[in-house]
C-alpha cells in the first residue's frame, strides 16, 4: 500500500477531519515500521487497509474519542497527583501526554517507545483527558460548578477503589495490544507526577463483528444507547460541546461521568423474557420499544393493553431515563467489563457506563434521580464507582491538551 | 447475505473441515437472530461476511481451537470438581458443555441461553477441553505419564492460584464480547458440578490489524512464535496429535501445558536495543535470527563475530530453547495478558505461554530445562503459573468430548 493510499484511507474514515479541518492525517511510523501491517487484496486485487491503518486525527477543536465511533476496547484511568506537584510540573506532564497521544494516535512510536513495533497498528486508537478538580484547582483555573462527586443516590454502593481522581486517561482502539502498548507509555510519562488510582477495561463489539452502526449490547443482551447524540447534528453541538456555564478555559469541552454499574447475571437470568423486557421497555430482539417494531421508533408513552395498563411499563428503564425536558440529554459510550471473578462467585461483570454532557448537573443529575427514584432495572443493577472529570477542548499541533487552562 | 454465501464462507474459513471432512459448517441462529450480523459490501458490491460470522467446525477427529489460526481472544479457565462428583455425573457435565460449546461455536444460542442475542456472531469462536488427572482417575481411565504438575525448575515462583485444576475450558474468538457470553453460558452449565479454579485471559492482534498470518508479538515488542508447526504437515500430525505412548482413548488427542509468565516490563525498557536482541538471538523489527535478514531464516549458530564471539550469543532465547533432537518441539500458541495493576504497581503484563504436544515430558520439559539452566529472557521473565491437561480428542456429532475415556 503506498503513502498516498494510506492518506486517502486516513481521510476516508476522518469524520473528524472533514468536520473540523486542519487536522493531521498522517500515519507515521507505518511506513518505515510497518512490516506487520494488514492490507488485504480484494476480489479486484485492489489492496485495501485493514483496521489496523485506520487513524482518528489527534489535533483539533475538540478532543478525539467522544464523537469518534466508539472502538471496540477501551482503558480509563484515573491518575492522582503525586503530593508537591505544582502547576509547572503539571504543564510538563501534560506537554509530554499531548505529545505521545498525538504520536500514538497517528501510528507513530511514542517519543521515548521502547516498543516501537508495537505502535504502528493505531486501529483509530483515540486518547482523551480528563481533569479533576484537584488538577484544576493546582493549575488556579476555575472549576465548572458540576465538577464534584455526584450527588449521593440511594442506590448506590459506591467503593472508594473506583471512584474520582485527578487526571482521566480514556484510552480506546480497536485493538487490544494497541490500548495495552498506548497505555504502558502514557503511564511511563506520567509516573513521576502520578499514581494509579484505578484501571477500568472494557469492551464492545470488534470491528466486522456486527453490522456498522449497530447500537451495542449490553451483557443482558439489551441493545444499550439506542437515544444517543449523532455528532455534527445541533443537539450534539449543544449538549455535548455547549458552553453552558462553562469557564471559558472549558469551552470545546465538556464533561465527563463514569458510573461503575454492576450487573447481577445470575439474578437477571431468572427473570424471564417478558420481564425482561417490560423492565427495560425495549425487546430484547432489536431493541424496538415495546409500542414499535424498529429500534429506532419512538416510544408511545400513552398506549395501553387490552386491560388498560401502559404497554411500556411506568418502572421501565425507557420511560425513567426518559425527559420531558429535551435538555436532560447525555451522550453515552459505554463499555462492558468481565473482569476476572474473586474466590467463589462465577462473574465480575458489568457496565462503564460513560457518558458525555456539557453540564453534569444539568443534564446528568435529573435523569439519574428519576433512575434512583424507579427503575426496574435496579433490581439487577447496583452502582460501585463514579467519577466526575472536565474534558479540556482539544489543541493545536504545537499546542498540548490543557493549554486554555494556564 | 444468503445462507449460501454464508457456507461458502464458512468452508473457505475452516480448513479443518477440508483436512478432517465431516465437520459441520452450520451458521444456525445467524439466519433468524441475527439482526446484529456484520455484511460488507465491497468494490465490486458484492456481499462479504465479515468476522463475527466466521465459524471453525465443532465436531471433528481433533478439538478445534489448536490447529485453529489463533483469534485475537481467549479465556482460559480451570475448574474444580465438587467434591463427591461421580463418574455419571462427570459425564453428565460433559455432554452438557459438548452441547452448548458445538451449538454456541456455529452461531447458535446455547440450551438455556438467556441471552441468545449474543450468541449470533461466533466470530470463530472455538472451545477446546482438557482433562487433569483428578478427572481422568474420576472416571476410570489410564492417565498418561505426563499428566502431572511440571517438575519444579529454578525460575518458577509459582502461585497456587494459578496452578493445576481438573477441567480446562480453553474459550477463543475474535470477539470479547462472544468469549464473555460462552464462558458465562459454559460456567452455568458446569457450576452445580465445579467450582472455577482460576481464570486467564488473554490477547493478541485483532483480525484485520496486522497481515494475517504474521506472527504475534509480546508486550516485550518481540515477535514471538516463529517457528511453529504447521497444520497438515508431518511435524504437526506426529507432534502434536501423535500417539506417543498415550492411551488409547486419548488418541487424536494431545497434552497442553499453560506456563504464566510475568514479564518485568520496567526491567526491560532498561535494556538498550542491542542487549534485547542479543538475549532473545533475533532482531525486533521483524524477528530474523541476528544471522539472518527474514523472520523465517534458518539462524547460523556457528557464525562469529570480527572479534570471534557468537553473533548469536549462547545466553540468547532463541539457541537455549533450540534443540538437536528434533523431537523436542512444541505447537506454541500463546496470548498476552495485561490485567489490572495491583496497588502500587504500573502494569501487571506478560504472557499465557500455552503450548500443544503429544509428550509433555519428552517434548516440553527437555526445552524448559535448557531455559532453567541458562536464558538471559529469566532475567525479565518470572513463572508463576503452571497446569498441565490432557486433551482429548474431537467427538462426532452426537457423542460427546471425553466420550474415549467412559
Amino acid at each position: 500500500m503506498s503513502g498516498d493510499q494510506q492518506a486517502s484511507a486516513g481521510r476516508r474514515l476522518s469524520r473528524r477531519h472533514l468536520l473540523l479541518g486542519g487536522a493531521s492525517a498522517g500515519i507515521g511510523a507505518v511506513g518505515a515500521l510497518g512490516i506487520d501491517l494488514a492490507t488485504k487484496a480484494g476480489p479486484t486485487a485492489v489492496a485495501e487497509p485493514l483496521n489496523g491503518t485506520q487513524t482518528v486525527p489527534f489535533y483539533g477543536v475538540h478532543q478525539a474519542g467522544i464523537d469518534t465511533v466508539p472502538q471496540s476496547n477501551a482503558s480509563l484511568i484515573a491518575l492522582d497527583l503525586v503530593p508537591g506537584t505544582d502547576a509547572a510540573a503539571l504543564r510538563r506532564l501534560l506537554k509530554i501526554l499531548t505529545s505521545d497521544a498525538a504520536r500514538l494516535s497517528q501510528g507513530e512510536a511514542a517519543l521515548a517507545d521502547s516498543e516501537p513495533e508495537l505502535a504502528v497498528a493505531p486501529a483509530r486508537l483515540t486518547v482523551t483527558f480528563g481533569f479533576g478538580p484537584g488538577l484544576v484547582a493546582l493549575a488556579g483555573g476555575a472549576a465548572p460548578s458540576w465538577l464534584r462527586p455526584l450527588p449521593a443516590f440511594g442506590i448506590d454502593r459506591l467503593d472508594p477503589a473506583w471512584a474520582d481522581g485527578d487526571l482521566l486517561l480514556q484510552i480506546a482502539a480497536d485493538d487490544a495490544l494497541t490500548v495495552a502498548h498506548a497505555t504502558r507509555m502514557l503511564l511511563k510519562d506520567s509516573r513521576s507526577f502520578s499514581t494509579v488510582r484505578w484501571v477500568q477495561t472494557g469492551f464492545r463489539r470488534a470491528p466486522g463483528s456486527v453490522k456498522p452502526g449497530t447500537t451495542m449490547r449490553n451483557l443482558f443482551g439489551q441493545v444499550d444507547g439506542t437515544v444517543n447524540f449523532v455528532p455534527g447534528t445541533p443537539d450534539f453541538e449543544r449538549l455535548v460541546w455547549g458552553h453552558a456555564g462553562n469557564p471559558a478555559w472549558l469551552h470545546g469541552g465538556t464533561g465527563f461521568v463514569l458510573r461503575r454499574v454492576a450487573m447481577q447475571l445470575d439474578k437477571w437470568d431468572k427473570l424471564d423474557r417478558a420481564g425482561r423486557e417490560a423492565s427495560v421497555g425495549r425487546t430484547l430482539s432489536n431493541g424496538a420499544p415495546l409500542t414499535g417494531v424498529n429500534e429506532t421508533d419512538e416510544p408511545d408513552f400513552d398506549a395501553k393493553t387490552a386491560i388498560g395498563f401502559p404497554v411500556i411499563p411506568e418502572f421501565s428503564h425507557l420511560r425513567r431515563a426518559r425527559s420531558e425536558n429535551p435538555d436532560e440529554r447525555i451522550l453515552r459510550r459505554g463499555y462492558n467489563y468481565d473482569d476476572l471473578p474473586t474466590a467463589g462467585s462465577v462473574s465480575n461483570s458489568g457496565l462503564l457506563f460513560v457518558t458525555f454532557q456539557a453540564d453534569v448537573d444539568a443534564q446528568f443529575v435529573p435523569i439519574q434521580r428519576r433512575l434512583d427514584a424507579l427503575d426496574l432495572l435496579n433490581e439487577w443493577t447496583t452502582p460501585i464507582g463514579s467519577a466526575v472529570f472536565a474534558i479540556p477542548p482539544g489543541c493545536a499541533a504545537g499546542g498540548y491538551i490543557g493549554d486554555t487552562l494556564f
